[in-house]
């Protein structure tokens, strides 16, 4: 796991243990249906992993895309299947998504042990004519 | 298909058919695009349809919604999937998403030749401890 | 209570029966947790009641909106109040917040036995200089 | 001007003068803030009118889109670059936009003294293959 | 006050001189009015500030969150206060909000002198079961 | 160009590459009509440019607004200009939008040379009463 990630996944959990031990139960309590949601049920882990992976992308939350990313990694899913819920994403929520998308996109590349996540290699892959997509 | 679920199909082809007569070639590719995202591919359709639904519920557009829950009765989804990603909905998006969820119930209840769209014969079910849930 | 307002009643409560039965236990808890979120706390009823009216104004969410401002006069909220509350939300939230800001003193006035309630006495109150406020 | 754009204005009217009557200071200056935003400045109305319809399309706000579609009727815009500022709207905001996009063209046909506002008279023009744009 | 909320205390009233000397006087206005709508009213400040931090929750902006749970604090809320607050807008905003939770517990941490902002002292904290709330 | 804008580029375009070369084409072809969707038509590719720029702030999305901002400067947009632009998005969005007017306009001070970009620099302005501006 590289460092941004490992560091994403402290963060978490430490401040995760300190909501959990503040005291408040419905919070306590949502944070236990949020798990529960993504469990097996009338649809298998790894569909409900990529509803909340689309789901996530549209409302542009880049923990929660980074957390899904890694769970449908764990669930199986290979990189045409996150293109074909990435298009699904940037279709219905738009160029708004693409600085999302290039980051979760950063994201599966580190996962997958590839070069140039947050372009600190980006200089590797630059030459050429990057469209000029916006957003 | 019922009265309501008629006008909206109505309304949505003919102004379709105004937008991609409008001479905007950009707008029509657009609207190429949003169909072929959901055609079959690395995911199938009914995960697509499903990936559509949930996406449109936690950005709450109620004629989004209804289309993706045609599209996925189409598709064979059950009332127990329905369920399921309508869960995955209500936990990332909030109870902000439960009068979206009504409606959309409603709507699978009209599909299924069920009484209770949009309130009309609303008394004949709501004797009973209706929970105070906000939203 | 006005014709609109007990519609609004009646569908919530039939489609929350319909939700709450539909053999879906998370759905059912975040119903439970709706609920609690506004009970006697560390922060008073009244206080969560405007804390549900003013997320629901800036999310735009009419029904939500309803829902709380109905709350929000049992718990005694003055109109001065709800304005108070209403300008955090206006300036949080920007001119997008307006319509519904209309829609919600609209209900208000329904409330305090009011006319004017959806344009349907509108002639009464127009003669004057409406602003042109946009949104 | 249509029935329904007329019952939109008087209500419209009638409750922005309840708010301003309402005796809140600083809800009335936001108003006088938001009437300012689109008088001329370094940039013309018409730009700027284009701005507050794009920005609407985006936040999916229909009075807003409503407003701003008859504000830049009046300041001249064409038909052609109506469907420019939608485009840029449905590529920013995605498929999401689309219901909003529909309502909007039906507003302008309103406006132009076409047929097809809200569907009453779309058979006239559903004969053909409606695409099967999502949302 | 900590390395981090002086920084974002620092580019924060730079920038906000450099708009406010910008020229443009409606801007200026706007920032008035933003001021104003915190002070007290018919709403006490306290309740007005934590109307503004659940708002900015449920919107879901990190430097509106910060303000506004700085303002809390120098108002009096306590920690079961604000967690009461965090609990609503979790509620109403969905797991989208739990990354800014975790970013609001760790500033309420930094204010409160403890350990564990931003994850540098995650060690501390992280040993046991953390919950696997998504989001 | 600043070090932050360089590698702002940077990563934009080396994820463009890895998303383009992906093999899903139709994230291909979305790029592409957002790249259209800027291009001389009806309207005229500043308006277009400041379209989408408006959209991006009301939408809240860093990447986005930083891009059409360079794209603005590069159409020959002036600072009285662009603060027109923002104040329109500013009065729409509401002040959730100004942490990122904040930046937008750390970004146009880059772009002219001038200090205080990400509050590095930021000791020298800060002398003065700055305002309260909340969020």
């Amino acid at each position: 796991m590289s460092r941004e990630l490992e560091e994403f996944r402290e963060f978490r959990e430490a401040m995760n243990d300190r909501i959990l031990d503040s005291g408040n139960r419905e919070i306590k309590r949502f944070f236990a249906l949020d798990t529960r949601a993504y469990e097996d049920g009338a649809l298998p882990v790894k569909t409900k992993e990529l509803l909340g992976l689309t789901a996530s992308m549209v409302l542009r939350c880049d923990d929660c895309i980074t957390y899904h990313v890694v769970r449908c990694k764990e669930e199986g899913v290979t990189r045409a299947e996150f293109m074909d819920a990435f298009n699904v994403a940037l279709v219905v929520g738009g160029s708004i998504v693409i600085p999302h998308l290039r980051r979760a996109v950063a994201r599966l590349d580190e996962l997958d042990g590839l070069a140039g996540s947050d372009g600190d290699d980006a200089d590797a892959v630059t030459e050429g004519d990057a469209t000029d997509a916006g957003g």
